[in-house]
């Protein structure tokens, strides 16, 4: 490993029993670099919420940690009623963001595992070894995702290193080095130049705010552009491959993603750029035949007409805020997954990878 | 014409003589609709340095009337005394913006149409008339050129009436209706249903600022979505065509535009959507052969990290900001001038064209 190269703990427990969460404030960013040192339920659920964590698999990682940490005063309860408070916790941190898939799924993971724990007789004690255990393993798992993803993509990043990204996908949304900046910082890390162009990705400014600041901190070349500016960049033949992340895949892979994605896309394909999207194997779902099912999520006008702290358009004029747009899947030249790449892009490759063992 | 339509007007001189310039202040929108009551000369060099009036043609009007109002005082001096002091005015005003190139031209057309009148023995009270007779002449001129372009392009208007437009290339930034916004404002005029979708524009949110206030002013449907957002609206064919204006034409017809000009081009080729260019003949640089060899200015990072008054960017990024960028002509279906339209874009129709007489 590059001993230059250094990548941001976005979500980590600290200490055994009693331990607690660390979470990188990503509020603060980019002007900050903000340790939270979280050490009751109700903070971590407030973090959640205010999305000092964000990211799906990271959300899920602080969830299951979260658990963990709401039954960490449980030891003295009957093993029932810390049955009874594990659900409770979960409960209450699945309430901070309903929508977020990998909270509620991390969540109640941990809660299973107790259940199975108790079902086989453990004490209180081994309950919540248990669940911090579980905790762990969502973490571990994801990290092993994030560099799997890295290994299998690391092919796809072109001797030149030089790539343009949309939106963060990188190690702050992760519990690893990230989806689709995971085979860049594979490269990196085996002494390859990498450099970076990033979209700063209006309206919420996730690429000037997130992962302009998550490579420059990693010691990766990058340079921030306005969205508008990614066709005058691969005319001027500044990048040799674009690396995205996903929201959800359907079926036949088609790619939905933060909105913006699809523009580059066709901006890639009309200047013969490949086009790569990165995501576990989770963020499919086959029982979406094609990415015109997939709902968008349609936001306020506010993210657009006041996002930068002072009112920058009319006052009630109209606006149309998609949150995600669809790349059609003939306009993605491979999906890398942890359990291979997917290319060319189409539904009998996306099940056959998909049916793979993690590797 | 249509009672509830009205557009905005960017720059007058009210009165006779004494008179002066009335602006609206362009720095106040999109929040207030603010005129500046100029009477001094002083007051119209502030007001062009710190962009409470921008676009092309709008400078160049501003500163036929700045050289009227600055010699207001100059009736008394003896005629060559006054010629001396119209060079003083106009080469003040020229220096508010040296590398607005209509400002120098309608500031030196106003002094040389004084010097005309001078050779002739004019008296200097018939100077001054002279001075505001030509500032009027480029006022009319430019309002009757944008009327024009208006009418050449309201066939390229689709009759759905639905189009995008980056940047601003309206009301604002000439004498009449604008130049890409022209033919829309005569569709409007006519009865005709107009619904536009307006890029933001980053870095400076011309499009949110000033295109969205101005349609809203006018009366006329309006959507404001960000610059990434123009390709998913596209695919989901809510707009028949886009129109764009422009900063300087090849003799091959490459259009070089606001940056974000040549994306928006791409996307409408690859959905089958027509791209027209709506600017005057003097946009044109026969001396240049293609928009290989348009110098393209480069702008500091503040406007991309800073824009809105905070900083959302890590310090000291790496940022690219070109101002400008190129869409070559085989991307624009047509380019509306006020001689015509060229239809195809090539060489030998953009000579022809020009070649024609204005009507």
């Amino acid at each position: 490993m590059n001993a230059a190269f250094r990548f941001p703990r976005t979500v980590e427990w600290r200490g055994d029993r009693p331990g607690h969460v660390r979470l990188l404030d990503q509020t603060r960013l980019p002007l900050e670099e903000t340790y939270l040192e979280i050490r009751e339920l109700d903070a971590l659920h407030d973090a959640i919420l205010r999305l000092a964590v964000r990211g799906a698999p990271a959300i899920g990682i602080a969830a299951g940690y979260g658990v963990a940490l709401g039954l960490q005063g449980g030891a003295a309860l009957a093993p029932a009623a810390f049955c009874v408070r594990a659900r409770e916790v979960a409960a209450h941190l699945e309430s901070a963001r309903p929508t977020a898939v990998n909270l509620a799924w991390a969540a109640r993971r941990v809660v299973a595992r107790i259940e199975r724990e108790h079902a086989r007789g453990a004490a209180s004690a081994a309950l919540l070894a248990a669940a911090l255990d579980e905790a762990h393993a969502i973490a571990r798992e994801d990290e092993a995702m994030c560099e799997q993803m890295g290994a299998h993509g690391l092919r796809l990043v072109p001797d030149s290193g030089r790539v343009l990204t949309h939106c963060n996908a990188g190690a702050l949304a992760t519990g690893g080095i990230g989806t689709a900046l995971a085979p860049l910082y594979c490269a990196a890390r085996a002494g390859r130049r990498v450099a970076v162009y990033a979209d700063e990705t209006r309206p919420l400014l996730q690429g000037a705010r997130l992962t302009a600041w998550e490579l420059m901190h990693a010691g990766i070349e990058v340079t921030l552009i306005t969205d508008n500016m990614a066709a005058r960049v691969m005319a001027e033949r500044r990048v040799d491959a674009v690396f995205v992340g996903s929201d959800r895949i359907a079926a036949n892979g088609d790619v939905c993603n933060k909105i913006g994605t699809y523009g580059v896309a066709v901006l890639a394909r009309h200047h013969g750029i490949p086009f790569y999207a990165v995501a576990p194997s989770s963020t499919f779902d086959l029982s979406i035949a094609h990415g015109g099912l997939i709902p968008i999520e349609q936001r306020g006008s506010d993210e657009i007409c006041e996002g930068f702290g002072r009112r920058t358009a009319p006052p009630r004029v109209a606006v149309y805020n998609p949150a995600f747009d669809v790349t059609p899947a003939a306009l993605v030249s491979a999906i890398v997954t942890e359990r291979g790449v997917i290319e060319p892009v189409d539904e009998k490759n996306v099940r056959a990878v998909l049916a793979r063992p993690a590797r």
